[in-house]
């Protein structure tokens, strides 16, 4: 149930950053029930081919909880995080992560994708992080029409 | 020869970095025989546990030369990047890598690693990215035994 309420919210967040010209990709990361970031990928606006909405998210995450230890929270990630963002949290030590559409999606609408699944990387890394895929699918595939539709869009 | 050059960079950057109480890992990324980013690891600095000396670097270089696409740069980096730090190297379309110690080496001073080998990310991803190992590997594990030694150290 929250985690409906959580994953909109990271839905709501891409679509506000893809109507700012940004990438259809949003991130919002929870502790005991409260929200400790909310962002969309920002790679455009900064610059920066690093800022995807997660890495964007664990940033915020730390400066708010005062720790780069982020135990005990859950990601919920529009999208399955790159391996860069799967990595990113493994070391903030994020205990979960929910993801909607998977990467092979985002790869389908041009983004230049490094294909390796969540999965893959928890079994060959020995993660203990906890994965829930294809959660809220159909609503963040949404984002990925949305972007595709509009003159702005930027691939990367 | 350069590569010489290019590492001993990173090494000293890294070296200032641990004068400075923070992680001993340095990084320097050059395009056409000029620098392009020389940084070390932030993460205790920034209290952002993805401040790693290469995505420092890299986010730096993309202001540097105005662009999110980094190809034809090489990365030089003291230890060997770390899935996260590999895989923006990827979206930031790097060329090549050339680094020092191994992530196991990162691993035996205490440092908590996600222990996937950048060959074997290169492998199963698909990669193109050149990869160069164990480059000036003695010069780069002095950062450790050094770091090792001091009383202020952090691990993370």
């Amino acid at each position: 149930m929250d985690d409906a309420v959580y994953m909109k919210k990271a839905i709501e967040k891409a679509m506000l950053g893809i109507k700012k010209g940004q990438s259809p990709f949003g991130a919002c990361i929870v502790k005991n029930g409260k929200v400790a970031a909310l962002e969309h990928n920002r790679v455009w606006e900064k610059g920066d081919p690093t800022a995807h909405a997660e890495v964007v998210a664990i940033k915020a995450a730390a400066k708010k909880l005062k720790t780069i230890d982020l135990s005990g929270c859950t990601i919920y990630s529009t999208c399955e995080p790159c391996p860069m963002c799967f990595s990113a949290c493994h070391w903030a030590r994020i205990s979960k992560i929910v993801y909607g559409t998977r990467i092979e999606d985002a790869k389908k609408i041009g983004f230049h994708e490094f294909p390796i699944h969540d999965s893959t990387l928890k079994d060959i890394g020995r993660s203990h992080i906890d994965i829930r895929g294809d959660f809220l699918r159909d609503e963040s595939m949404e984002l990925f029409d949305i972007w595709s539709s509009r003159r702005d869009k930027k691939k990367y």
